[in-house]
């Protein structure tokens, strides 16, 4: 009954979530990237009702039935679906209708999975991955809900203590790696994304890496000395996002008088200055690093060195794009459309954040944005070639 | 007490609309066109506070700092504010707080209005202007509530029986006019608008115009002959707006099958033949008369011949620009915000439709539009020139 | 042989219009709205051979068989066409050749002429229609190159001499007219596009209107009075072009130190103060007038004065929308496009300008352009009502 | 006088490439990333003015002091410059003016490689980098005019026999590569790119790679079953870029009735079959590889076996994104924006096409483009994990 108690404990979570929002909190899409609570306690249902349950219950009968089309993501093969823009048009179903839904696909997979020993690898991994897929729209929720909130004029706060702040460093200084053959990728028994393999050599130059990411104190020295002014820094296309957006400091910064304040989830506070610095993207980590003299770490030196320091309070941006590993076999069917399909114009980030659901983080890892997001919460380590 | 007892129908008026609605449905704004209801009910009771309590109530505590900011719409007098496509993003204030708001103006109006009689006409007037400007919010509220619920793929029902369904011609035929000297523009003792001053005298050439509106049997023909595909009766831009849009019908028609089917306040029904059209834009009411071989009326001749047939279901097109009429003048002021900045590139509308507050409409009463949009209640009457 | 004397003037007309350019010159399209000069070469001619050649001689060769695609404006009846935005795009066909299409099509026309007499009034009236336009697109020469050489940063001079400029006032002060029935509308022998007819009554207001054109001086008291950061001054809309496009002058006019200099078809060269005004679009010309107190005139106004006071130098922009009058018939087949379907969205402009072909002013005649546009000539003449 | 011979072979090969155009041609910008021949003329100059002479002969006057400003590519370290989007708004300088611009620096130029031995290696450098600049503006001048010359209906032709057509395969089947520990980057005398450097060592696992390239016979199978119809061949983005472009075939394709044409340098031609595949973007040749149950070779992969195989009519996308390798360090100045500044969201093209200038093909030459081009001369190699 593993299986069983994971889903409750995952699904549950999903509502502790959202405990804290008002209903029209659940509504708005203000940025395509940006999704409603509503559609992600609906979406990771969805997953369940058409992965699992309409394939594996002869007699199963959908909740809704226009409900495949309304919550459907970017599965092609599962067909037609709401435009991803319009997700924010949508006022119904309402929460409440959303949390029937939820009731009713969690009473028919808790029956299933009463059977767990009886269900096949395949379906047992495919309830896994739902559950992991549930974890990564609870990370979702977080980033989504911050960036909607910073929107309005009257900085809703989402929970006194709930802010997922004051995050620090607990050691600092270099960690010295000399490189050689590496084993890269998933090895084990538990879960792991199809990104994550198949396992592999790789061979590493020697190499430095921090033991600590970087902090607000030193993100504003950057800004001090004109670090958004000063194009050298920048990669062409992150020279032109800050100057058509007149960037001048990670997002949710803002400057007054001579303080910086940022919203956070307890609303708009003082940026504190020894905490670790979050929500930049990958062209001011990039810049960032180009000014220190340094570098990112590509996401196999990272991993290499995993053991060796303090992670999971970031996301941290990696110098590797989003490629996949040798051998890489896409799923067939919805499932082969998770992860491949993406793989191409991003970075990867490694290591896990403070919003990341727990039991969801893993030293091989692969998560990847484009390089302009920045509303996960993002951080930087620093490396260096030797 | 004649004004307060107008106040509070008015306002409760508002309430009753929204009665229906679920919480979720007061957010979304899908188009900057279309704000959400929460929006409505709130800006109108800024305007309350923003001109009446405030400039006149020396000990007046606004109810929350931000609102004046939050809740302003374009009124530049009054400074900056949220842009306007951005009110769906908005989550808070809640429905709850809104109506708090509404709650809190309300008492304050309610004990301003006891002394009633020593107001000076100017603080009447823009209390009358105030009452006004909410019914007309009020039919925005059909009209955006009905084009947000036609987006949706779950269709939503607002009411049965509350669609404003089933109008039909109550009589028929031409009426013949000689033209002539005409006076135009408001008279008498009532409220009007700035936009219907000054009353001043026009010339007509001869016309007719039609005693009944066209019907969708009528709209059904033009649509069968082509009319969606011959360029010939359509404006330049019109011809751009059918092909960069597809357009094939009015706005909520649908076919399925053989048959037309439309979306309704009552969700999506079959198109009733000898039903009055709706939901045209002037781009499509020109073409239709142009196929016709006729014209649509000027606001002139509309006017001049109101008295003598049935008027008030559909806000009616005209062929005329709006603009000003001789020596208008706006107010000084916020106030004068109201209509003349508005007078460049729109079409004269006039009329009343079924979604018009009981007790705004007027034969000298100016509605005005962009000729694509056709998200009003709006309709045909023809004319020609004799 | 009248006919033919005037084919042989406008036409060489153009050839003498182009002669400065360099080859270059003749390509670029740097708006949608601005042709290569190239382009207006060309598609004047098509404009014989499509509607003169073509269907009035049997066995009459096109110059080249994809001309008629290329070269058509937008005339939906003759067919498919390049897309406007597209004109620029083409190299060819190269200067040289578009001058012998105009030799080829010219050759032919001089012949058909020839028999001048024997020419149904239908042929003459299109042939007349044809040079017309060939005398509206010299004036659209003018204006676009102009526009296409402000881009150019070695601001390159047409011609010494050649740049239209130094006009003045010859006259000033206010014209009272106490209105009542006036006749509007072309009359007479000559030649008039179909949106001047029908004549037709129009009863007017007592108004008066001045005598001379706002000067570059009266417009620098706009500017240094903050015109264009005061809010109330202006349409909503024109309010949104100033901001969105940063507007602190008219076009083509920058701040050299305390100097106002503006590009001219001589280069760059400073403001003279006592100069007509000339490139502001309607959004300025109104808050112009209403700085001042005043209003532009109606079209009808003007038409009713103009014997009165003298015109010529700017086209003038009215507070009259673009709109048909009393019983306008628009051709059959593609000439039916001329006009009739560009009578929305736009204001009328009357007089002629400095740029406007010899014989080609009429005191009847109607230009319309969009209220943002301001590359024609365009200026200010005051009215006001009494 | 080495670097002297060089000089001018390279200057004139760029005269003789432009040759054949008409004046006309050297004007139009139809797509930001396609630049006006007369544009690279200058440009490639103003690169000899700016970087070697006006720094290096204290007395040089340049020959036009706006030229800086206008014919600067993207150095924001040299300062403003005419927006990229812009180049084709430009009619001057004529090509007359930009021929005599090119004259005036070739002298000067000339004048000082007569020192040649004289000069620093610094300086030495930087004229072989502005050959190599050179060389590599002669192939997007191919690219560039072969695009401008397609979207114009009349087809121009560039010369007869001069549109580098006709290559084929001269060797069939796999070779297959044992991987291991590899070097990679340049390694020599001669010249290379920032980008190739530093030669360092990788390790690859065991692969197959096709020694010829996929042919049009090969693609047309792909069309013919639905490639461009199945998602699942296909990036998110990818798919998302065949849907909104509406593409069914390569660049410059085109079905008449059963059979392919594509626009060539010499017209509109038949495709042939056995020809190698030319005009694919890295979507494209991905799905193409995903279809066949292959892959596209990574850089190093490509490079290891360079020898083995005929390369040089294609650039070849791989399957890896274009990221700095070890120890790569721009360089100061304005010559560092060359590459660097470059390293993300692009993918590495190897190889070397049939437009590439005589002695600019190098095996570690590393070209990069965004997935969604495929202006370039752009083909595919097949290559398998063993």
């Amino acid at each position: 009954m593993i299986l069983l108690k994971k889903y409750q404990e995952v699904r549950s979570h999903s509502l502790q979530l959202v405990e804290p929002l008002k209903t029209e909190d659940f509504v708005p899409q203000p940025v395509v990237d940006v999704s409603p609570p509503k559609w992600h306690l609906a979406h990771t249902t969805w997953f369940f009702e058409e992965m699992i349950l309409s394939p594996n219950l002869s007699d199963y009968q959908v909740f809704h039935p226009r409900y495949r089309y309304v919550f459907n993501s970017y599965y092609e093969s599962v067909g037609d679906r709401v435009a991803r823009p319009h997700r924010g048009w949508m006022s119904r179903p309402t929460v409440e209708e959303v949390m029937e839904y939820r009731a009713y696909v969690d009473a028919h997979m808790q029956a299933f999975l009463q059977q767990e020993e009886q269900l096949s690898p395949e379906v047992r991994d495919l309830i896994e991955l739902g559950l992991q897929h549930e974890q990564q729209h609870q990370e979702l929720f977080w980033t989504d809900t911050k960036f909607t909130f910073s929107l309005n004029p009257l900085y809703p706060v989402y929970k006194q203590g709930g802010a997922l702040l004051h995050q620090i460093n607990e050691e600092r200084g270099w960690l010295e790696q000399e490189g050689g053959m590496v084993d890269i990728g998933f090895e084990g028994e538990g879960f792991c994304f199809d990104n994550e393999l198949n396992r592999h050599q790789a061979f590493l130059n020697p190499y430095r890496i921090r033991k600590d990411l970087v902090t607000n104190s030193d993100f504003m020295a950057f800004i001090e000395e004109d670090g958004y002014k000063r194009h050298e820094f920048w990669h062409s296309e992150g020279w032109d996002w800050v100057n058509q957006n007149e960037r001048k400091a990670p997002l949710y910064w803002e400057k007054e008088g001579q303080d910086w304040v940022h919203f956070t989830m307890e609303g708009r506070v003082p940026v504190r200055r020894e905490e670790i610095l979050c929500h930049v993207n990958y062209y001011e980590a990039f810049a960032y690093a180009q000014w220190r003299g340094l570098r990112l770490p590509t996401e196999f030196e990272w991993e290499a060195a995993a053991d060796l320091f303090a992670w999971g309070k970031r996301w941290e941006w990696t110098q590797s794009a989003y490629l996949p590993y040798p051998k890489y076999q896409k799923a067939a069917g919805a499932v082969g459309e998770y992860n491949g399909k993406f793989m191409v114009s991003q970075m990867v980030l490694r290591g896990a954040s403070v919003a990341t659901s727990p039991g969801h983080a893993r030293k091989t890892y692969r998560n990847f944005f484009h390089p302009q997001l920045a509303w996960q919460f993002t951080g930087i380590r620093l490396a260096e070639s030797l």
